[in-house]
């Protein structure tokens, strides 16, 4: 079997993250993660579909791997049909098994999946989350044997046909028949690869079986699932750490410095007098933990400075980040960003409910009690600045000092404070003697 | 002898916060140490006169007192006077020592009080404070055999009829005598039991005995003596600690915490990495001081989190306050208050001179070179915000980020920055490239 | 030979700061280091030129020095001619080093110029500093001999007659004969001194050797130039330390404390728990660092207060000075100034390019990556206040609380926020249930 594994979105709703599958965790990309999961399930030979945006890159993140080859699809109008036929083009097998890298399933998926396909008269094997709560998303009709009948797009809650959930998990006896009916489809929504199955069991008689699957699914859609993702992560770490600091020989770690529990450290890493780290969290290659600083729960990229009496915590920062005096929380930084001394993204509101964000207009209830501020490559905060819960800052924006960003900031945007100042006689200096008497008094 | 303890004032002067006699003190509410030093004086047998709000709060706390009966005025409007005669309803012997929670005395004032009232010939005593500036409160006239003669309200500063000065702390050897001339009173200004006093010296031909006092008297009527009883029960409390920390067995503290002098840790407190308690201190049941915090000459209520790079100088917490990187020094903080990350309560003048704060519209000098905010129950303030020394925060109140308070805010207030940003173009990011370099120079 | 030191030019271009002279270093004025680099020369006659503001004081640092005469120039609009003539009525010697204290040289200079002074046929030496690149001052044109043929004044750059630019560092070995030309220059312009030397060259026919110089020059022009001597004579300061702490006995240093490399701290300086001082730093006479205080490649003047959790790096503070909970770098404090808490003096441009500063009406790039602010003597911040990086605050100026300074702010200024804020009823206040509740979420 063959895996066409769909790595060309562009992830708008993610913006200002930049793309996914790049990202690190652990100092691993996603995409590696993904390829290496397949490979754990033998699936050894995979087609990467990529963009040509991100093509180059995960090329070379993938440069270990055998058996895999990148492919690039052209018309990224075409969405998901346009992946899997781009695919389609450098496969060679009969049996195919196509997946995104928007979500991350337990390996064991796989393995249930193909063994379910190699049952008689089957003719593919789909994977339908079990939900107990109605999720946005393609619910699958089947029949008493199991068999796919139909796909309900967002059919509302209470009016679901089943409990269970699309998952974009399909494997396929005869791919190239099903590819037939997707090079047919014409549909002017971003449907094609779903009325594609839809004629494929209607017009087509394919027996597709529908794998129930209670696992879990993790699907990368809005930037906070970034924060989610990285606590997957940080608990698969444990595989290495055993619970215990791993810390690279060329690590310099200061006597009075505290790292706790499940930790990785990596290469010529400094961590200064007085710092904490308290895993699980991981500290990339080059980074300076100045004094005083707090890590908890969170994963600091390459190349990073956590400054003097900088808390992070909960919080994904990518490589190239340098912090000062700051206070962040369940937050995410891409690479290339700099925060003033005293800048604090805010995580918790007021009335501490959900924190909510907008994406393209819609205003979306992310369901986390705590949200910080989602910054993208390249942003500058100037000093004691802050950030409301939930806002985003586009990409290349710098923050003025003392400015409270109450809402999202497009990519490329100066900010600053409309400052106006009284500026008048000061009628009242304070001498040096008046100093030496305070200071006399306060001793009192 | 039996007392009449009175409990029922509403202490509008100490808004924004509530009732003082529940206040916790090193984990004993105000009205317990006032129970506990008459007690001491082998005064036994207590009415305490409670109000509607106060009242089954002050029956839980006292509930393990011997002889102590909680009584309600039912009429608050009619002040000391509906007190006192709401106690006289419950009281049952002709001896009574009439005291008010407003004011802490020492011990020996009512052995003192108990032992001059026994003379021949004397109906009653009455404590009299010796002062030696001016206090805006009623002198004693006294006869050359020291018995009071008149009752002289705020005569103003050179118009003192004696150096003595009115404390609420009154033993009547026939009560109910003095009662009669009470309950006759009329008088449309809060002066009624004053008036009694006049009549029953004056018609009734009572023998009142000033009993001169040069002892410690604390009146709590406004919000900032608050903290001067802290610091008292903070000395008190060296009885317990001998000036070494007293710390419960169910705490736990990082090996790497600092704990000095006069300290009392109750039970289930976590103090984490680094953290410094200097006493005299108090940390009240399930707090968590982090990493990095700093308290000294401070109370801590149950349930606080006072957060990373916390400084508490000073200060009165009551319970279930969170705090994150904050300064407040000089500063009370009601119940159920939140401090964003980098807010500070500023408690120094530029000018460096005492601070003056408006209760009922009126600018007192607080005579304090050092005082914070006095912050009402249940407030939330934003990340980074501030507020000027002597201010108050209504309970109820929220915060927005970034706002520097500069007055009162009244109860059940939202205040916000009337944010006006700049958002224009940014016209130049700085590249990854730029960053490398600029370390490399840095690093010259 | 006899010394003439210029100390007497006002140093309008190093405000807000004061007198230069006075400046401390490692516990020693600039004036000292001047006197003692000569003595150390063998110049041991000195007459310093001092002014009517700086001359007791100037008297005074320098009472133990012998054989060092402190004298006032009266009209100090003539400049450095009446400064020298002010010099010329003390000196009794023919030879004469003429030198200022706005520069800084290696000893060996004044060595090299003695020698070549000695030859046969000079009438005096003149140091020409060797640049690479072109300097906004006097370029000295020299002979085949290398005798001054001609001074050119600020040429432009690629117009330069030589790479030799003039520092004021002359011997005359006739100097009764060089103040007489001096005496007689008439100009309207500040280079009447320079317009005596070309008299004295041209019509005089004095034979002026140019001694090469390409050691360490440091100019004291601009106020930014204090952070560059302050790293000079840290480095200077190795000599006493080797390298190791040079702590005064009396001083009180917290176990916990971590005091590394080349630093002197002084008589009774007390040092908290967790405070950090990496060298090269020094620490004058009674300063308090307080808990987690970080203080590296810093001077910080006699009884300063550098507070909880407060970083200074590669800053010099003057004397009285008062922090809290502050971030400082690349900057500059005069005497009796106070930070409040989560006051940051901004370093650093979002574009990361050079900081400029005006200086009379004038932007002067100062070349520096990094450069904080520049604060006068008796300035106060309120809390939480930021200044961007450059910006100069005047002697006596408040800086309200949440302030940002974005500009120059001239002497005596109490600077406000022109607060505008929105106070609206709170709709949703928060009850301690709903803390209960959200603490058992967050826990989860």
């Amino acid at each position: 079997m063959q895996v066409i594994l769909l790595a060309a979105g562009q992830s708008t709703r993610l913006a200002p993250l930049e793309d996914k599958n790049l990202l690190q965790f652990s100092g691993k990309t996603l995409i590696e993660y993904q390829v290496a999961a397949l490979k754990q399930a033998k699936l050894r030979d995979i087609v990467v579909v990529a963009n040509k945006f991100n093509l180059k890159k995960i090329a070379s993140a993938l440069k270990g791997y055998k058996n895999v080859a990148v492919t690039e699809q052209k018309d990224l109008a075409e969405g998901m049909k346009g992946g899997v036929l781009a695919g389609a083009k450098v496969v060679s097998h009969k049996n195919i098994l196509v997946m995104s890298t928007n979500d991350i399933f337990d390996v064991k998926l796989f393995e249930d999946l193909i063994h379910a396909s190699k049952q008689k008269d089957v003719d593919g094997v789909m994977a339908g989350k079990k939900v107990n709560t109605y999720f946005p998303g393609g619910y699958l009709k089947i029949s008493n044997k199991g068999f796919l009948t139909d796909i309900i797009e967002k059919p509302g809650a209470g009016k679901e046909p089943s409990h269970l959930v699309n998952l974009v998990c399909h494997i396929y006896n005869d791919f190239p028949k099903f590819c037939k009916y997707l090079k047919d489809v014409k549909s002017k929504k971003d449907d094609k690869y779903e009325v594609a199955l839809d004629t494929y069991i209607k017009k087509g008689k394919a027996h597709l079986l529908v794998h129930p699957y209670k696992g879990e699914w993790r699907a990368i859609k809005y930037p906070w699932h970034i924060i989610s993702l990285m606590h997957h992560f940080l608990e698969t770490q444990t595989q290495l750490t055993k619970g215990k600091p791993k810390i690279d020989r060329s690590a310099k770690i200061a006597q009075s410095a505290i790292i706790e529990g499940n930790v990785i450290i990596e290469k010529n890493v400094q961590v200064l007098h007085n710092a904490v780290i308290k895993g699980p969290a991981y500290i990339g290659e080059d980074c300076v933990i100045a004094n005083n600083a707090l890590i908890r729960e969170s994963m600091i990229g390459k190349n990073c400075v956590i400054g003097y009496c900088t808390e992070v915590a909960r919080s994904y920062i990518n490589h190239d980040v340098w912090m000062h005096s700051n206070y962040l929380g369940d937050s995410i930084i891409d690479y290339n960003v700099s925060l003033g001394s005293g800048t604090v993204l805010g995580n918790l509101r007021f009335d501490e409910k959900t924190v909510k964000v907008y994406v393209k207009k819609e205003r979306i209830d992310t369901g986390m009690q705590k949200l910080g501020a989602i910054i993208g490559a390249g942003a500058r905060f100037g000093i004691n600045s802050s950030t409301n819960p939930g806002v985003k800052i586009g990409k290349d924006c710098f923050i003025g000092g003392g400015v409270l960003v109450d809402r999202d900031i497009p990519d490329g945007q100066l900010v600053l404070l409309d400052n106006k100042l009284k500026i008048i006689y000061n009628h009242s200096p304070v001498s040096i003697q008046n100093r030496s008497e305070i200071k006399k008094k306060l001793r009192k």
